[in-house]
């Protein structure tokens, strides 16, 4: 996450935000850092989905160390619900939560044979280790 | 995730989305199957994060029986985002990652034991099943 770069020096070209909004970039613009003229699309699948209005709300109510973080997280869930606009990135959650369950279930098949195998040795009399 | 009841039949009592937009709740409303006049925080929620006007326009772009889905992936992802204004169920997601690396290293972990432990039967000709 680039936390600067949005606006070249000394240039009046507007971050990819202000572009969208057909507004004025001003020199403290809460999108400029995380939302470079170079990256269109970053901020036009935010805007499309949470809107500007709301982000620019989030990102004040955050500590500027944060902000790259939530505009990360936000153009993660922006990119995910224009992909699937019914289930968005809870898509995502319900395939890995599938994924936990099925790993689960091999992980504990796979030790019940280790402790079988292991027992088998020990009834015998030939335990090792 | 309710597909009616949003509104009592026959009575004016607006869905929870019209009565916090402070509009008349119309016979055809796209929020009022979704958001009943008793569960106001579901949609004041959805309302914080993506605004009213985009989940309407999101509701609208979809056919009527994957709407449902759709309003409960976006409480889910809404309500996570107000629990976590840095990173929403972006975090969820993240920390899913994290159990499904864990696992797959205790799997293999297991799996070979198993294999070690079978070829040392299988090495000393005391191979069994």
């Amino acid at each position: 996450m680039k936390e600067s770069g949005g606006r070249k020096q000394g240039a009046a070209s507007p971050c990819a935000a202000c572009k969208l909004l057909r507004r004025r970039c001003a020199h403290d613009c809460v999108f400029a850092p995380y939302f470079p003229a170079d990256e269109p699309h970053k901020f036009a699948n935010v805007h499309k989905v949470f809107g500007a209005s709301n982000v620019n709300k989030m990102l004040q109510e955050l500590p500027v160390h944060q902000r790259g973080d939530a505009v990360s997280s936000m153009v993660y869930e922006a990119n995910a619900r224009v992909r699937d606009p019914v289930y968005g990135c809870v898509g995502a959650i319900s395939s890995l939560q599938q994924q936990i369950d099925t790993l689960q279930t091999q992980l504990a098949l796979a030790q019940a044979e280790v402790v079988h195998l292991k027992q088998f040795e020990w009834k015998k009399g030939r335990w090792w280790q």
